[in-house]
Order: C-alpha cells, then sequence, then structure tokens
C-alpha cells in the first residue's frame, strides 16, 4: 500500500530521521522547489547530549524533545509522517515503512546510532540498561529510584549492596557526565530523601577498557577529568574491561568481581542502518559507506549523514566521530549537494570544521578544548551550559532547560524523582 | 514478613495515601511525639485539578506531581515507604502490604478515589480512557496524538472522523475544564501541527446526564461555563447518558449515534477502600463511612479522610463533595483528634469550610463562585490560576506552572506535543 502523501509535482526528497542532520538538511531546503517528507519513529526531536539529565532528574523529558510536526511548521514544503523504514528498494526508488510505501526521487539516512554491546549475547545486555533515547532515560530514572525503595527493605547487606550500587560502562562523554551528576545526587539528595541509608557505602563504578577517560580528548583533559569524578567519589577502573554480568555480579578483565544490581552501558554505539542498500555500502560498526559527498556508495540518489555515515577520509581512516557537529555539517552539505545536483552541477565534498569538544563532570566542573586551547573548572562549565542551551531547538527549551538549571543549582536540588512507567491504553 | 521500619518508642501512626489529606495530616504532627509512616503506591503526590493540563501538553508531569520523599524530609518524625496496602486486619493492629506487614497505633486511610465507570462491563469501560493519574493522564496525551497521526494515513472518510474525534463523558469541573483546554487546541495548535486535516470535521463532543454542566455549582455559573465551552466549538449534548461504546460509536440515551474513537470517561469516581474494614463501615460509592470524627464506623483508631471517607451530616447526607478542600480541612482534623485521644481529651466533631468553587474553560475563561459571589470571565480566570498556583506543593512546582503558562498564553502554543511511551526494563 501506498503512503497517503499530497503529489506536488516537484522531486520527493525523503528523509529518515529527525536527529541533528535530519532537521538541518529540511532547514537548508525550506525555500526550494523539493518537496520535502521527513520521517520517524518517533515524533519529537529529541537532544542526546542532556539525555542524561533526564535520567539523574534534573530536566524533564520535554525540556530536551522538541516536537517534530512544530517544526516542521517552518517548512512550508514540508511533510511528515510518524514512520519506521523497513526497507529501501533501490532499484524502483521506494521505502517501505510500517505505515505505507513511498517513492523518493532524493533519499538522505539519518537515523543515528543505537547502543553497541559488542560480544555480549542478549541475557548478558538485556540486564544492563541504555540511554540512548528519552523512554530509555526515563527508565533508567525510574529503575535506579525503584533500586533505592527496594534497599530500604532488606536486611541482608549483600542485597542491599547490590541495589544502591551503580556502574557505568565506558569513560566515554557520556559515561563521564553520568557519573559526575550520580555523584553530585549521592552527595547532595540522596542522603536526604533516604535518611536509612548509609550512603558511605554506596558505590558508583566507572570501568573504561582504555588507559584514560574520555579518549577523544587531550591527555591533559582527560586527568582533569579524572580528577573531577574522583572528587565526586566515584570509583574509576581504567584498562578495566567487563567481561560479563548476571545482574548482580560485573566480571572485569582484571578477574575482579565488583556488585552492582544497576549497570548503564555507555561503552559502544553502532550505525542504525536500514535494510535494501548495496553490500560494497557496508562499513565497519553497522555504519553506512559514503563518498565524500556524503552519497552512499555504489548509489546516485542516496545520502547518509551522521552517526549512521561513514566517510573515509585522510584524517578519519574509520570514519567520523559520531557527534552532533559532525551529523549538522554533513546535514548541511547534503543539502547543498542535493541543490547542486538537481541543476546538473557537480556536488561538493564534505569538509570537517572540528569545533572541538567538551564534557561536563557535575556542578561547576567542565572540560573544553578547541583549535588547540584547552580549558576546565567552572569557567568551562560555564561554556558547557552556553553551548548546550544555545544548541537547543526552540525557545521554550532554551527556557526551562535554563531555568531547571538556575534552581538546580540554587538549590542543590533535583526535584525530578517520580518513579512514572506510563501504561498501555488502559490502566491496570 | 513484616515491613521493616525503624522502632522508636512512639505510637504510630500510618497514613496511607499521600493525596491532599495525607500530606495535610504529617504536616500537622511533624513535630509531634509520635511516629508517622507514610504509604502510597506512588513516591510522588499527585496534584490531580490539573491533570487535564498534562494531557493535553501543556504541562509535563514533573510539574504538577511532588516527590514524597522530599516532602517527608520536612517530617523528622516520618518514614515513607512505597507500597500498596492490600488489608487491613483490625484485631491485630496491623495491615498488610505488597512489601510486607506493619503494625499500627493509628491509621489513616487517605486512599482517595478512582474511575466508575458504573454498570459498563470490563469490555465497554475498557475501550474508553481514564483521568486519575498521571500515567493515564500521559497515556491519553500519546493516544490522542497517535490518533490525529493515523488519521492523515487513511482515505477513508469515516474512519478518519473517528479518528479526529474526541467525546467527553461528564459535564462536571474535569469534563468542562478538558472540553475548553481540547478546544483551545483545535483552534490555535492542531490545525498548524496537521494542515492536511480539516479541522472544522473534527468535533469534540461532551455528554452530560442532567440538565446543565457543573451541577455542584449555582445555574448561573452552569449557564455561563456552556456558553464559554459552546465558544470553543464544543458539542454539548445536556440529559444524554452514554449507554454504550464499541470502540467506534457512542450509543446515546436519545437514541443517537456518535463516532469517535476517544471516549474519555469524567462521568464518576468512587471510593478506593482497603478491604478488612467492619461491613457496617461500607457506604455508597465504594466509600467508607466514619462519624463525625472521621472515625471509621465500629473502630477505635482507624480514620478516614477525603474522597473515600463518607461522612453523613445534615447538610451533606450523601456525605462531602469529593474535592481537595474537604480533604485537607479532614485531614487538619484528624491530625488535631489524634492528639486530643493521645492526651486522654474528647476529639472534635468536623465541620466543613465551604470555600466556593471554580472550573476554567480554556484561555481567558472560568466561573468561580464563593459565599453567595458568583463570577466569570477573565477576572475568574485569572483567580483560578493564582488559587492553583498557590495551591500547588513545593516552589519549584508552582515556578514551572505559572513559566509554563505564561508561555502557553503568549505564544498560544502547548509544545509538550511528545508521543512517549517509556518501556520495561529493557528497550526494544
Amino acid at each position: 500500500m501506498d503512503l497517503k502523501i499530497p503529489f506536488t509535482g516537484q522531486k520527493r526528497l525523503v528523509i529518515i530521521g529527525g536527529g541533528f542532520g535530519g532537521i538541518e538538511i529540511a532547514k537548508e531546503l525550506k525555500d526550494q522547489d523539493i518537496q520535502i517528507v521527513m520521517l520517524d519513529k518517533n515524533n519529537y526531536h529529541t537532544f542526546q547530549p542532556l539525555l542524561y539529565q533526564v535520567a539523574t532528574g534534573g530536566l524533564e523529558p520535554g525540556s530536551i524533545a522538541y516536537p517534530l510536526r512544530k517544526f516542521m511548521q517552518e517548512i512550508p514544503n514540508g511533510i511528515f509522517r510518524m514512520a519506521e523504514v523497513t526497507h529501501i528498494d533501490t532499484d524502483t526508488q521506494k521505502i517501505n515503512t510500517d505505515i505505507g510505501d513511498l517513492h523518493y526521487d532524493y533519499l538522505v539516512i539519518a537515523t543515528g546510532s543505537k547502543t553497541n554491546f559488542f560480544q555480549f549475547p542478549a541475557d548478558v545486555s538485556g540486564k544492563m540498561m541504555e540511554m540512548k533515547d528519552i523512554p530509555q532515560a526515563l527508565n533508567l530514572r525510574s529503575y535506579i529510584l525503584e533500586s533505592f525503595e527496594e534497599a530500604l527493605l532488606t536486611y541482608d547487606e549483600t542485597k542491599k549492596e547490590e541495589l544502591i550500587n551503580i556502574a557505568i560502562v565506558g569513560g566515554g562523554p557520556t559515561g563521564v557526565e553520568l557519573a559526575g551528576a550520580l555523584g553530585e545526587m549521592r552527595k547532595n539528595i540522596l542522603p536526604k530523601d533516604y535518611p536509612e541509608l548509609d550512603f558511605r557505602k554506596m558505590q558508583i563504578h566507572l570501568f573504561e577498557a582504555g588507559p584514560r577517560l574520555l579518549a577523544a580528548m587531550h591527555p591533559e583533559n582527560s586527568d582533569k577529568a579524572l580528577k573531577y569524578v574522583k572528587d565526586f567519589g566515584v570509583n574509576v577502573w581504567l584498562n578495566t574491561m567487563v567481561t560479563g554480568y548476571n545482574g548482580q555480579e560485573i566480571n572485569l578483565s582484571n578477574g575482579k568481581i565488583v556488585r552492582s544490581g544497576t549497570v548503564i552501558w555507555t561503552a559502544g554505539v553502532k550505525g542504525n542502518p536500514i535494510a535494501g542498500l548495496p553490500e560494497t555500502a557496508k562499513a565497519g560498526g553497522n555504519r553506512i559507506l559514503v563518498d565524500e559527498f556524503c552519497r552512499v556508495k555504489d548509489t546516485e540518489n542516496i545520502f547518509a549523514v551522521g552517526d549512521v555515515a561513514c566517510m573515509i577520509q585522510d584524517k578519519f581512516p574509520k570514519g567520523h566521530p559520531m557527534v552532533a557537529p559532525v551529523a549538522i555539517q554533513q546535514g548541511d552539505l547534503v543539502a547543498k549537494n542535493i541543490l547542486l545536483l538537481m541543476k546538473g552541477k557537480d556536488a561538493k565534498p564534505f569538509v570537517y570544521f572540528d569545533k572541538g569538544a567538551m564534557a561536563t563532570v557535575g556542578r561547576n566542573k567542565a572540560v573544553m578544548e578547541s583549535k588547540g586551547m584547552k580549558m576546565g573548572g567552572f569557567i568551562a562549565w560555564l561554556a558547557w551550559l552556553f553551548v548546550h542551551v544555545m544548541t537547543l531547538v526552540g525557545f521554550r527549551n532554551k527556557l526551562t532547560v535554563t531555568m531547571g538549571w538556575l534552581y538546580n543549582y540554587f538549590t542543590y536540588d533535583r526535584t525530578l524523582r517520580l518513579i512514572i512507567r506510563p501504561s498501555k491504553r488502559k490502566d491496570d
């Protein structure tokens, strides 16, 4: 069955995914003579860099999500459909979705990434928590709080230890920022909420397989981040891989065993490709191989941008880092290239402009670097806040995030400690 | 198994339910020589009067919920447990909960009310939506938005009509306020979000079995409310009962049939009692019969307050109205009476101080009455906003609700249009 989309006589660009890359393309092409069909399995854009704040009760989901239909109001030549794309047929130029099939003239795959558990089988990875989307972040929030509630009920000290400990796997920005936020919660909030629990016994573990945290940043910043998380009382295990987990005990590559009922996996992501592309376009980490124009290898009119795209360039033999700026810049390029192709001109190659990197570690502390400049501490933390607020989509989100942060900062509080697990259509 | 609660040597008061009544009692007794154990199946207090704003995307759940553990931080002699109470044994003075048994010296049942579908069997009521708690309100929000998404996909006009229509059963404050909010959404938001749908065809129905809306208020205010909702284009059916529903078609007592895939039932509530109380304490509408001191009939040390309590007084032959002020005032009285009983003094009887009633109908319009004074329009609407903000628990909630309302008011927007259905522990 064909998907019901108005036929305008224009060429049709279908964008799969309303993340940073997808919305950039739509914005760039909004006044052009081309129909833009945006598809996403959710009806909102997610600002992933702040998911950990939703998970730790500092922000509401509505503050970091933006309704895609509201975004599409600004795109007069745009149409939105909530849909999951299951297959691409490059011969007929059609995609199959859960709500019907659709013809495209140009196609952009901007589906981002998902958690990569690597070698772990489903019965092990299924016991770990993820934090790649809003339902997962809300779920993590509820799960951690439920564990504390349960810890109050037991006389068994081993069981209690298991319930109050939290382990984070992966010392990248997500792992480090989450560890900082949890360290702050343990210090300022949890002892007041749970006066009966002894939070000196609560262990927050951070496992990193490599020799330093924030491996993508300068070693000096890695050292600073290490100091900051340690100051929050986080146990950092460098050069340590998680080799197994049974729901209670974590096996480590150094032979040790650590006890925790909550394991949050932030140690890897992989692309989220769609079936039907040429075999030759398969790259490592589930990504889609694209040329320097972001065009999917061995296709004519299909592009991929952001986390899901793997573009091999001299300085990036394994593709670009899977971060928002790459997605935005590639989105920008693809918009321009589609216009060039429509005019019969040559496409332009991608040149990554690396603005730098930053990560925050709880209250008042962050590290950042840009163009050789390195900085840590309070100023870096303010810069981090500023950059994140400015990058948020929509005035309301900028406002509520700023207000929420001001409130949390001055009250040392994170009031969003609600255990909410919405039900199906009909409640219990 | 006994619930693990520190033994302090004090008398133990167990409060079941952290609603308006329950938290009032804890506040009143916070500096007294008595242990207070607060039990609730959720870890948050819900400000029910604003649930309809969560359902219609105007407010975040975190703005109208307040963590009970944060509340209990102010109660030095208080303990909180997230628990569902299943049975009361009045002989041994013990309650059974899903997390263990607990002895009480004094017990207060403040469990509120739940939806009453009256004669409808589960296969009919199961097709209707409720709005009595936060998961239900979030669920309703997602369900309505999903229906619009689905409406875009069909060429079948009957099916489309079914998907975009909304029916509300019950012309009390909840039904009227919800109808107003939906009328506003249809006017200001939905046409922009769904330019492909013809919202002139969207019907919002409000069914009321009695001869007027807001039956508890003065007829003049009923007339005003009727005018206000009609101005928002709501189809009001007075003297009309819903007699059946099959998921698509609503059967009405006047023989007519109305088509809507969404039916929200606000036409009745019933008490939420707990098993184990004397048979003689059973009152109409699932409520618990209490004497003038709020003591459960034929018990010594068990009280009930708020929606679940039925106190027959001269002016209230069927018990008091099931509204927040009654719960708060009864909570206040029970706190005082427990202190009096502990001192061997006589308890004091309940005297209801009726502050009046109010209801809002969308933007700029409300009705209110108090002590013979009646008012409608913009001033009543401002008063409604003020009273609701002031009644919210916690400074942060007062702040975020005020900010949210200001934003919504000046932008004519409700940005919280996210379809979020959090998953179980592990995401798909």
